[in-house]
């Protein structure tokens, strides 16, 4: 099982390839043997079962012939895909944002046969996007060969948290996938933080997703001028206007939250900010860093545990979830 | 490193001890080659380094001569005591309880010198419970056998909870004891769930062990009767006392909270309810459950995890946190 594949497994001497499928493009990556990234393609998504398994099987095509290679080159395919996915079964549900309601979708042998047989899994996008923030992060570092050469190398372990429409987790604990026992790992968006707070779609009140999410940034700034509702909010604040310096104040605030719970329940060496918000690059990461620095502050305990050294961007111009969906994708 | 050791690992046929070193007496275990408990053994605590290393020693000698063994059966020895625990250097630092503060105390090495080169493995008080109760656990299942002879055995995944003077967990995922990179895992007692709860002594406010702990509990309900408060917190609330209902489900709820923090994070198979307050047995896993079952009742994701499904109380009547000491001190 993919599931408990050490991250930096050996591959065969074969490539591998992974997707990210999401509600407008897909995001493909080929893996060279070595876990290099050889090629990247990006094709629109076409919504329901079909354009999925076409529009997914194209991108596997064009990737593999972007880099001069065939399908006989690739090992396996990985995909990583948003809504409730068996792994174990090569099936996702309720994927509302593919047009993928209701019904399962046998992704994994559909594609696969659409592929002349390649083995192909499927995974939650949360989890193919910390797989690959894990993946880069251990290749980023100048120690990388020694440690994996020793056999007993300190493999990555880090939650990546994807700040978009909600507010969720993945995570890579010493190197293995954690998908928890029914798939809820790292929903930590509704974790209850407030009991006086907002009502959550989800039917509870408070949930850290209400204050810690681009939904929630979005709803408390609007954008007005065509740019991403973080870019206004944070230019805004940046330019001395005290109502964004407020509502910047708060959402790195929250943020903070998130990391703390998760360091205070898994100990993650890294936690990792993805998703959309997430573009917003180093003014994010230092205002999320000051949040931690000031929760610390009255603190000893939490001062201790140094939350603002393990936060990390998500590596950008990579398509990181495609690059985890396809390290999974090889079979070693 | 016992680290990353499987639950379960088959032993080498030799037995192993284990030492659960607390604040008024040391419980020990001795386990047999296929991890069932053989003897059992308690002792007062003495106070200070001397008397924990000489206590220890007397400990394992104790409960080996009660099985008709000697030290040659002994594979090694593995120590849950609470404090700062360097499991790598095998040394603990404010062991206040202990009479251990300030300075590091080798406590592993100390141990074997007395023990005449025993290895000796140290570890954190939550994490040999938390091993110990998976290990019983998975020895109380039906098809344990089965499981373990597959090789792609479902091993155990859980959090141990301990409502005592604090709140804390103890992670076991996968059959992996998870300590995190700072030995912070499971410190989820530190996690703010309330922006107007009151001041922790940590620092930060509304803690959840400031309303899930057995303090908590015995600020909010103090002894009256000689009793301790949990029970009597218990007993007045099944008298009809309207105060005590609302200060036992206010705990309750707490407790609950615990619970779905923990699953919304790593997603744990079960979460075993252990230490002071545990001993309340049945009506405090009936309330829990019931508060877990209320928390749900808005929340069609929540009641999809089934948390109330996922409590159970710990092992009564076994020295669990001894016996994961034992797990942790094979040598395989």
């Amino acid at each position: 099982m993919a599931a408990a594949q050490q991250i930096g497994t050996p591959s065969s001497g074969l490539c591998s390839v992974g997707l990210d499928i999401g509600g407008t493009k897909i995001l493909g990556a080929l893996l060279g043997p070595d876990g290099e990234v050889l090629a990247t393609v990006r094709l629109p998504t076409v919504r329901g079962a079909e354009g999925i398994v076409a529009g997914a099987a194209q991108a596997v095509r064009e990737v593999v012939a972007q880099a001069g290679r065939t399908l006989d080159d690739v090992a396996g395919v990985g995909l990583g895909i948003p809504g409730i996915v068996d792994h174990a079964a090569g099936t996702v549900r309720h994927a509302v944002n593919l047009g993928v309601d209701g019904a399962e979708l046998p992704l994994a042998d559909l594609l696969s046969v659409a592929l002349g047989g390649l083995p192909v899994v499927v995974e939650n996008d949360l989890n193919v996007a910390a797989v690959g923030a894990a993946h880069i992060l251990e290749r980023s570092k100048p120690d990388r060969d020694r440690a994996a050469g020793s056999g007993v190398a300190p493999s990555e372990d880090l939650a990546f948290v994807a700040l978009g429409t909600g507010l969720a987790a993945g995570l890579v604990l010493e190197g293995h996938l954690r998908r928890g026992v029914s798939g809820a790992a790292g929903e930590i968006g509704h974790v209850p933080v407030d009991p006086a707070g907002p009502e959550c779609p989800c039917g509870q009140r408070g949930c850290l997703e209400t204050i810690a999410s681009g939904t929630a940034l979005a709803a408390a700034w609007p954008a007005r001028h065509g740019k991403p509702a973080p870019v206004e909010l944070f230019e805004a604040a940046a330019a001395g206007d005290a109502d964004a310096v407020a509502v910047k104040a708060r959402f790195a605030e929250a943020v903070a939250s998130a990391v703390r719970l998760l360091v205070l329940t898994v100990d993650v060496r890294h936690v990792v900010l993805g998703g959309g918000v997430s573009h917003l690059g180093e003014p994010l990461l230092e205002a999320v860093q000051e949040a931690l620095r000031e929760q610390a502050k009255s603190s000893p305990f939490l001062t201790s545990l140094a939350l603002h050294e393990r936060v990390v961007l998500a590596p950008q111009g990579v398509p990181v979830a495609a690059v985890g969906a396809a390290v999974l994708g090889r079979r070693g």
